[in-house]
């Protein structure tokens, strides 16, 4: 399926940094579905970034859709969404087309392509191609809103900084919504947005921690064994280059507990089943238990640092060193959190209506 | 797709833990591959654990071939693979239907299943139903080993309790083939077994990390964007209940790196381009770069204890207290091992077979 | 895909004419659905066809449930079915194992298998391996019964000779559930025997044309472009060997007609929307209108022939001639309804399903 | 998948008759695949047929490729293609939203999308959608020529007038390349012409039967049981609104047969093994055996007709009259063989990509 996700719900991802345009097709979505074009154009406005420490590319991003909206909702059938690329430099990258940029997929394009990508901005594997991800992610995130679904990501550490833990999920992840740096703690915010400057300075870059949670999933949606939640949920974040690790409640933290401790003891509270802990991070057995949804992604920093490298040419078959130009980021964290919450809602949007027939989100 | 896992290699897992026969269906398998039962049955017996730290449930678990060998060889049609329950106490079960095992998906699975899922054992999902994917994983991974890759897989930590890290990949991997409790340092190995011991003079469980390394995958293999190597593996493994994290190379170690740390510098040695460091796991961009493929998995405590727990009734909709009986592991890390191994095996013959067609494996 | 069919309900089929077993798995039936035993031995027997006019291969096709039903429901989880083979005969087949028997897939499979499939009896490509989908089909064709769902298959000629055309279709369906020679004109069912029986005598074989109706599938059902009803139909369908041609409501008939003649008007008559023709066969644009959706497939005579045919040796590379040993049909079309009606109700099962959901089968 | 068709090629249509742009996305051609901007114009003039016997809509139809293409070459990326929609008339349909058009998709797609659907033209379901197969076909088409395979459809029969059979097929095929009416016979093309221009002129219009060729395919291909060559063919065809009916070599032909007749003898020549007919239009078992491949298609009379006919508002549910307006053909059989074509390339891509690796087409 390579560049389509889903079963019931299907992203399809075209398009190369330096190409003419960028886009996707988002497939199987409910006819009736409101369609915020404001809402996708301030999800596209977040994915920027903050300018201090974020690329000077900086396009207008504006999304136009060709298909499957009519008269401000959806009809059913396929939405393209198409973003014209603009700002291209693309001599920034003809001097260097045969290095390989550590950490970058460059290398292993030339080994699977065999010389033919796009190689301007790493083509089809530029961070940008995570734009049109967001401009359907808007769309679901409406789509789940509006059956009382909400997801929301915050920075949990970056370079060291911790920002504090969720604490009411529900005023959390409004909170985030209208945050530019998206961290819960204001101060830790600051403290990364002062670290990231720095890297910019240093022409380095730094990762992080995203976690993030989803409320309002009934239980009993996920179709184990193979398309558990944790599966689909996963399958989708990893497609996102910089993703390097993804954990569901406790995570790697339950290599070092007991069961006693890791399992979540279920009870009735207004008449509803409860779990007294969420290790589980709302999924047993990789169905909802109508718990939040709970995980974290680990991301890696910034390939793309301005200090000098030791690499290969991959033509010439020998040692090499580059120092890359172009325009980068000192991190992404900040920027990603909004292709988390994008490509999550693509990933329930999936599975419930797989779950629950092709009307569900409209219903 | 639900119980069915691959693209170009499809597993199809059936059956519960008191049924009357649980296995898969393996297709896409090239003509002409070598299928070695011996094999097969050793490594059911690795799956089934070390004695004093395992379940006393201990089933012949005869793999049957159904189909798909012919003269010892794959055929190049569906191989479906049985095996009979034999040992099963369903009554152990009867009593406490209506109480959600803390940690399990009997709560789960009867909000999806509406009261219909075969309760005894944890029915489709219990952890017996990993036996046909390590069967089917055993012919998958000496496929693969034909073609020079080879897959370990150790325990990383359990408890607090650390083994050594990776250090002469190719040893180690032998290493671990002849090792029935898998940590690479044989003390860090008998310290786990104590301490699982101990959880099960308690009553108690652990859980740990697993950390896989595969070898001599070419590069220029995975799917992007939506079908990483990374995904494919993660959707794959994230079908075993007790995995709740996953992390690929340096992982959530990223976090606290700099980009100038965390790329892994490339350069030529023996004619072959190699990094310097892995900390990418093998990986960039979503596509093998010819080193070795890294990950590690979270495997949360077995949730079966023995102690009182707290719960509901499900079908009264009213708290209560759940004390379990039956037999059950204090730890399945050890076992869990020989799954991973398995799934990933799978997973690559899918990706490898997509890749290189349908003869790939036998050519 | 390969040997599994289907988005939402999914059937795998493995097995081999004369290996140890055939048989399917059939995933994502709602939980609940009633299975009736007696009524899938029915289904086998009635696929065994007449004595007759029919194959001296005759097994008991018992029909053993390996998981997925519990006291007497589906659990929502894989439904495994396996049939034992009973009565090979291999040693008909070793003698002339490199010898392609015309019209089957002999020689194919040596290009696709390079000489590992199991030759004897056709191997995996044995009308045998219809024997599984009928059993599933049967488990489907109930669970649409109890939606009102019915289904309908006859000979519409055979040899020539034709059966008259549906009339009254809630009749004419009852009527073939119960004739052991599925035609609606009794007389011309004698007939299509005393001919069969006569290719028989001849050592030759016929074909046909099998027309199928079925009622009471609700109006919006089909996923264009490319989940048409047809498109969907006719994978399933295309995969049983010996159908060549499917057509939908007017077919092959549209090519001499005009617009004025082949549309179907729409009216209303006890407040449903009808059409007073049903030349598009219950399908406009690849989605159901509510009317009956009627369909033929053409069959080809058995290629199984006891005269001498020339040949190749495709070992040797050769010239050669055949004299087919063994026991073979005359004619399979009264045999193959029940497989087309099977593999109908899997398709229209996976269709409704992720149309309404996976618990639509059991609401 | 809906509107994604194919494994291992995929195309993901997209687009509303009357929306702002419809296209596609073709994903997982090989890397370094030439792409002929040429070609791709060409194949899109002779989808709009000729000027006397096709709608007076006749857009540029310029088909933009908006990634996945470099340097003119595939990048083996997915390739978006658009085609921006210009000359609508969207009021022609304003009148008539709620009247259902016989033989069309305005009543179902009411049925699936409850009133959300874009009703202008036939919206997502106009024939107008197929325009960017024709420009994704070209590109496979383009490819699969350059490994030596080649497809050719002409109409056998319109109205009834029939053109002669396939003679000499490498000729033929090159002749109907350069044929605007395709047709074998030129008196049998004018005869047509002759009798759609009568229809044009009585309001009404015609249907027809497109026999398809395909020669080059190795033998081997094909992945029995359910994506058999038949079944990937027919599933791609029939979402081609029109198309009602499928036959593979003899087809529906085979009712009348005896097996004697009907079985292709094997025989050597060349060194190569043949058949000595090819009743079994090149595919033995789901698996091409190195003939030709030969279907035909049944393609119903245009439903858009001048003639009054009886519909129902389907808003009101009441009986009703309508007269359609617009622009439409009196047939659409001339056109329709560029997109048999174009739907044959791409799902036999998919199959090779599938059965050789995903270099094959670039080799």
């Amino acid at each position: 399926m390579k560049n389509t996700f889903g079963n019931n719900i299907c992203i399809t991802l075209f398009g190369e940094s330096h190409g003419e345009a960028i886009g996707c097709v988002l497939d199987g979505i409910a006819p009736g579905v409101e369609v915020d074009e404001e809402f996708i154009a301030s999800q596209m406005e977040k994915r920027k970034g903050i300018n201090s420490i974020s690329t000077p590319r900086r396009e207008a991003d504006k999304v136009r859709i060709l298909s499957g909206v009519f008269e401000g909702k959806t009809t059913g059938t396929p939405i393209a969404l198409m973003i014209e690329n603009q700002s291209q430099h693309s001599k920034d990258y003809s001097a260097t087309k045969d290095l390989a940029r550590p950490g970058h997929a460059d290398f292993t394009a030339e080994c699977k392509y065999h010389g033919f990508q796009d190689y301007r901005g790493g083509g089809h594997f530029s961070g940008r191609i995570t734009a049109p991800i967001v401009a359907a992610g808007a769309i679901c995130l409406k789509a789940l809103e509006a059956k009382g679904i909400e997801i929301g990501t915050h920075i949990a550490s970056c370079g060291g900084i911790n920002d504090r833990e969720f604490n009411d999920l529900n005023k959390d992840i409004i909170l985030l919504k209208n945050r530019e740096m998206p961290t819960l703690c204001e101060k830790a915010g600051k403290d990364m947005i002062a670290l990231i400057e720095k890297m910019r300075g240093e022409g380095d870059s730094v990762g992080g921690v995203l976690t993030t949670a989803v409320t309002g999933v009934p239980a009993g949606v996920g179709e184990p064994w193979f398309d558990t939640v944790e599966s689909v949920i996963s399958h989708a974040l990893f497609s996102v280059p910089a993703i390097k690790g993804i954990e569901f409640g406790a995570g790697f933290g339950f290599a070092a507990m007991k069961g006693s401790e890791a399992n979540d003891p279920f009870l009735i509270s207004d008449g509803r089943v409860h779990t007294k802990t969420n290790n589980n991070g709302g999924i047993n057995g990789g169905i909802t238990n109508g718990m939040p949804i709970i995980f974290s992604c680990a991301v890696k920093p910034t390939p793309s640092i301005y200090k000098k490298q030791q690499t290969v040419d991959f033509k010439k078959r020998e040692n090499a060193e580059i120092e890359i130009k172009g325009r980068h980021d000192p991190a992404i964290i900040h920027r990603a959190r909004v292709v988390v919450d994008s490509v999550t809602a693509i990933a329930l949007c999936d599975l419930l209506t797989g779950r629950f027939g092709t009307d569900y989100l409209a219903k």
